[in-house]
């Protein structure tokens, strides 16, 4: 079973790495074969190659920050987040809950979030 | 596909039922083969029977509330809540992350929460 403190790390280190575009970094939590699923319904991303695609899309663009304690269980952990893009002074925000699962080796094998457009909201001085 | 707004309205119902313990009530937004697994990592509890037995334990003895919005994503969403227990002065908090999925009708189908013991913390006066 992984360590829940390492998953708590884990759950730090994203979204620092996301918000400096460190696309290795963030392919170095992932277990090979890994799943993304982000948001929910849409088509499941498999492997190394369609994990790095999309982070090299998403990354640079939006700034993410944990919003409250990651609550883990066994081998499975979710996170509030919020995102925040756009201009200073116009910033919009989303609001995110991702959940991931963990090998024995404390690597990521699948990621979803949930969210959608639809609860874009202005951002506010407490985002 | 669920309506979003019908979604975060089951997620307000499901606290305020808990804390009344209106089992009935909780057992009226599950679809009839619904599956609850709380913890993650627990035996799945499946259909009516298991899922009142369920909520027959755990109601009665703790206050949950929302601390952040619903999620929404399609079929699915999760939501950040607490679980306040113990008594006056001496209450613990559990952060939990639950998520649900919905069937076309908005009866939850499935019910998974993360959360483990080991995050038990005294409450403050922010919960």
């Amino acid at each position: 079973m992984p360590d829940p403190n390492h998953i708590r790390q884990v759950y730090d280190r994203y979204p620092e790495l996301l918000n400096k575009g460190d696309v290795d970094g963030i392919l170095a939590l992932y277990a090979d074969d890994a799943t993304i699923e982000d948001p929910i319904g849409s088509d499941l991303r498999r492997g190394r190659d369609a994990i790095r695609a999309f982070y090299e899309a998403s990354t640079g663009s939006v700034t993410m920050k944990r919003t409250g304690p990651v609550r883990v269980a066994g081998r499975e952990a979710a996170t509030p987040l919020v995102v925040l893009m756009g201009p200073e002074g116009q910033q919009q925000a989303l609001d995110i809950i991702s959940t991931m699962s963990f090998d024995e080796h404390g690597k990521i094998t699948a990621m979803r979030a949930f969210w959608s457009f639809d609860a874009l909201r202005p951002a506010t001085p407490e985002d």
